[in-house]
């Protein structure tokens, strides 16, 4: 048995889609538990003994709980390789691995210095810095992305869904949060449209009751 | 053919490791390029044309690069299944992805906030709240992972060296940059002398020029 808790637009939204995918290609079907991040559910004692870093998402297979998604995307790829959610050729998957790594411990984080400066320093003043410099840093980093969607047929990979869609469409969504306006990367919205029109991608963002569009003019 | 460019000291010290610990296992050798990274050498334009985002390592297999070490240490890990560098049963290697994936999105990138906190802010007053505030961060973290290896015999996942050995090591070994006497860590200090005394650690060491002590009393 597969649950996955998950908060709301959180990067958990990566896993909550493959489960998606896998669902549609395998039937193998799973159980999904909202944590309200903003109030706090990711810090209850329950939530605490299946995740203690309290973030999301946790994979529990089984009853047996699995963080960290890089580690929870690669699982499901070794289990559910039917579902193509990553190449199968060793290089093309070991390149995908790579991207998956840099959203993963580069853009994700920078993001998080702008959604949430004080898990990296006290006072106000070092805050406003942060966010101010991170901001700066994550429009480059979209910028990247945009560079490496801007062939995408209609998906990163071609024709079949990947973890990578998912991610690439969460980390432009949370742009608007830092204040980017998406309409700055056309190619980028345009393919990020398209990721939001798969049939697992919106049952996703329905269930989690997310909008695409984030930003607004200040 | 395989390459490493590495950075004496750095995070690519996980991948020189495995090398080792792949050609003691199955006769596959490998070229090791020095990076010198206090000279600026990961941003000359031959570097940045294998890894434009100037960092350590990379990877070339047969003149291709790859980068990001869980990149690395995945590919590495499919195609030299024999080097045992990681658990073999898909759960327990699930669970050694999540760990893996912790230590490079979490632990090492506190220390770069410590180590290079203009990578993240502008401004002297910033940067030293980014030092203090990530020093102190960091101080937990090694008690996390020493938590983890507390049973470790010898070594993370018990008889065979793995890349979270490396890891550990390296992490602990930064300690001493950020101001942490790894004399605070018994356990964890011990368990690095037994790994730093495994033969491709020894070796990548010695090839790197590092000591694996690099605290100092202020």
């Amino acid at each position: 048995m597969l649950e996955l808790h998950y908060g709301p637009g959180a990067c958990s939204f990566v896993p909550h889609v493959a489960l998606e995918a896998i669902k549609a290609a395998t039937g193998e079907d799973f159980v999904a538990h909202a944590v309200k991040l903003h109030k706090g559910e990711q810090r209850t004692p329950a939530y605490l003994a299946i995740n203690p870093a309290g973030q999301v998402p946790t994979l529990v297979v089984d009853g047996k709980p699995l963080t960290q998604i890089v580690a929870i995307c690669d699982y499901l790829d070794r289990r559910y390789p039917q579902a193509g959610l990553l190449p199968s050729e060793p290089w093309a998957r070991a390149q995908a691995m790579s991207q998956f790594a840099w959203m993963n411990n580069t853009v994700h984080p920078t993001f998080t210095h702008v959604f949430m400066p004080d898990k990296f320093a006290d006072g106000d003043a070092t805050r406003a810095e942060l966010k101010r410099f991170n901001a700066a840093l994550y429009r480059e980093q979209l910028a990247r992305i945009q560079g490496w969607i801007e062939g995408a047929d209609p998906y990163w990979f071609g024709a079949r869904l990947a973890f990578h869609d998912a991610y690439a469409l969460t980390l432009l969504r949370w742009g608007g949060f830092a204040g980017i306006d998406p309409a700055d990367y056309p190619a980028y919205q345009a393919y990020v449209a398209r990721v939001a029109a798969h049939p697992a991608v919106a049952a996703a963002m329905e269930r989690e009751n997310i909008k695409l569009q984030t930003w607004r003019p200040a």
